[in-house]
């Protein structure tokens, strides 16, 4: 099994891009990650497409095809591989890559993930966003993600006394770590305030629990770790790539206020690395709502099950905290751009393991985590990075 | 770079399945491949999915979290993905599957590819299909892939003198071939006079040219090579997997009379594997469309460019010709379920190399070829098999 690095990285600005395409997105992001890398386009021998839906929101599949093509690599024939997990496309598409590399049928590869959610084909986002969870037995129902998180946010707030506040708080200081982000799509404060006080979503999720609707593309690019010294002279190594499933129903599972699947696949990318929950210096997970990243900080192991909230509420995922959780601002207040999410992650560690974040720097991290969802939880994905 | 082995295969009927969901189809061919290997469902390390577009024909996404949940996967948390490449996913599931192997991160893993096309939730088959096209230049002007691939009929017939006899001639061998294949959705005969007498679909290409509308679901099963034999007296091993791109449209192209894509793929594929085109024993390619057979037989070198419509016409393709092509019927006459054909071409190659091909059994096969197309040729990838 070869080591793995990351050589280079490239994001877009996470927004509402009206005035750029899907592809237009990607190739942005790519060349970003191409020239921070200092490869030529000749020497990339595959690209790994994330991207949750673009046959609803633009109509188009055989999107690693296209994105081939118009970053200029379909006259040499590169082959590229579209890859879709919901939500968690971005951190599937970074682990096929790892993958791909690791089997030593690959050396340069570009790891990509986008969506461009504001162009929508058919139905509205929230609809398009609901085929993530089981159609005939939830979408059918009626319930959209802010409904299934909600149910959850409600018995975590009943077993273990987590409250409103708290939840709130999540949202707060992503908004505060998204005002040193440059890419962000909401670089403003707010208050606990702002988010109790805001329209109620789903009773207990106000507006300002959700992440947004999101454009946005991100991209790695990978090569083996015993030649990554030749492109670079920060590269951050793939400590561990881990993937679990659980049901894709919420009703399925023997208990909701944990994610099964991110416990797995936690559990693998940890034995994986040989590192413990205690090592791990900085961490981008999924809070696609408030509650998310409050399961998220529990079921990696950073805090015991039902101590996420007071662990918010004390600063603990603060940058300057035990651990500083999202300083890229998160899905909540960097933007939601569902196929992107999980690349994007990987960009804010890799670029914090280089000491390269700017103001929301973590001094001398060495050790990142991303976590990554899909649905209400069928697909969790963890790497684990070290500088 | 570990040797890979085909340990197991399954595969649904392919025909219009009123009465099977989607995610039924998936399980049946995956128990079923199971059954076939002999293994327990807890060693299985991973699953891919080869699907189009669910998200369009039954408004479901995350595809692999479902299947995993409804295979009895989710309780053990089985890592699932699924990857996309329009009517190639079947081949790309199976590429990604063998570097999961290869790679050494996983033993025991699923390739499995299925498409519900007999269920369309938003459009119709054909508008859903389309996306496989660049929407923003193709879709956009009307054209469908019966248009896009005529256009591509019509020159080869004026540059090389291919005549529509000579089309029918593909349509003509595969339904005789898929008379011998029970799983085959048309196990009836069919008569050149009978093709060119069928309504014109997209000028010079018959209704009888072209591939069906098709339920269905395939399934093989992966092991490394040297642990092979502890599950089956009969592996087939994966002497090499390719997979190249091209433009996603057709007028971006060089030469609309080849396939780069597969010129490529197919030149990967025979350098990985050590073997030339004369050594190919038995082949399954992608004939969406009778003019894709050509092309196909043309681009991977079975014959010179131009001469695929004779050799055609004078028997060379099929069975106990220089080389049987397309023996479970092929796309045309056994069903083109998108997402499932690429797997379905490989169960058809190892139950041939296996010598349990029944009455279409190609006599002492012992090396064989899957070419698996997407949209126009964006997308192809290749598998060489032995036994």
């Amino acid at each position: 099994m070869r080591e793995v690095a990351i050589i280079g990285v490239g994001c877009t600005r996470f927004t509402e891009l009206w005035e750029t395409s899907f592809r237009d997105l990607f190739v942005e992001a790519g060349l970003s990650a191409i020239e921070d890398a200092g490869v030529e386009g000749e020497t990339i021998d595959a690209l790994y497409i994330g991207n949750m839906s673009a046959g609803r929101f633009i109509e188009q599949e055989h999107l690693a095809s296209l994105i081939a093509d118009y970053a200029g690599l379909a006259s040499i024939n590169t082959p590229s591989t579209r890859v879709e997990a919901a939500c968690a496309s971005g951190g599937l598409a970074l682990r096929q890559a790892v993958l791909a590399v690791a089997s030593g049928h690959h050396n340069i590869v570009i790891a990509g993930g986008g969506e461009k959610m504001t162009d929508v084909g058919t139905g509205d986002a929230t609809d398009v966003l609901s085929a993530a969870a089981d159609r005939e037995w939830e979408g059918i129902m009626g319930a959209t993600f802010p409904g299934l998180y909600a149910m959850i946010a409600r018995l975590h707030m009943h077993r273990y006394h987590t409250t409103s506040e708290q939840l709130a708080q999540v949202a707060v200081k992503n908004h505060y770590n998204a005002t040193m982000n440059p890419r962000a799509q909401y670089q403003r404060e707010i208050t606990v305030e702002n988010v109790l006080t805001s329209p109620i979503v789903a009773d207990p999720l106000h507006l300002l629990d959700c992440s947004p609707i999101t454009d946005g593309a991100a991209a790695v690019i990978l090569a083996p770790g015993e030649i990554a010294r030749k492109y670079t002279d920060t590269p951050v190594y793939i400590k561990a790539t881990a993937q679990a499933s659980s049901t894709i129903s919420l009703h399925d599972r023997r208990d909701i206020t944990t994610l099964d699947a991110t416990v797995a696949a936690a559990r693998r990318a940890f034995e994986m690395a040989g590192v413990t929950p205690d090592e791990i210096d900085i961490a981008e997970v999924h809070d696609c709502f408030t509650i998310a990243e409050i399961l998220a900080i529990e079921d990696i192991g950073f805090f015991k099950k039902g101590e996420g909230g007071r662990a918010t509420e004390e600063g603990l995922t603060a940058i300057g905290g035990k651990i500083p959780v999202n300083t890229s601002g998160g899905l909540k207040a960097c933007g939601h751009p569902v196929g992107a999410t999980g690349i994007k992650q990987a960009v804010e560690v890799t670029e914090q393991l280089r000491g390269e974040a700017g103001k929301r720097q973590v001094d001398g991290a060495e050790i990142g985590l991303t976590q990554n969802v899909g649905g209400s939880g069928g697909t969790a994905i963890i790497h684990i990075l070290q500088r």
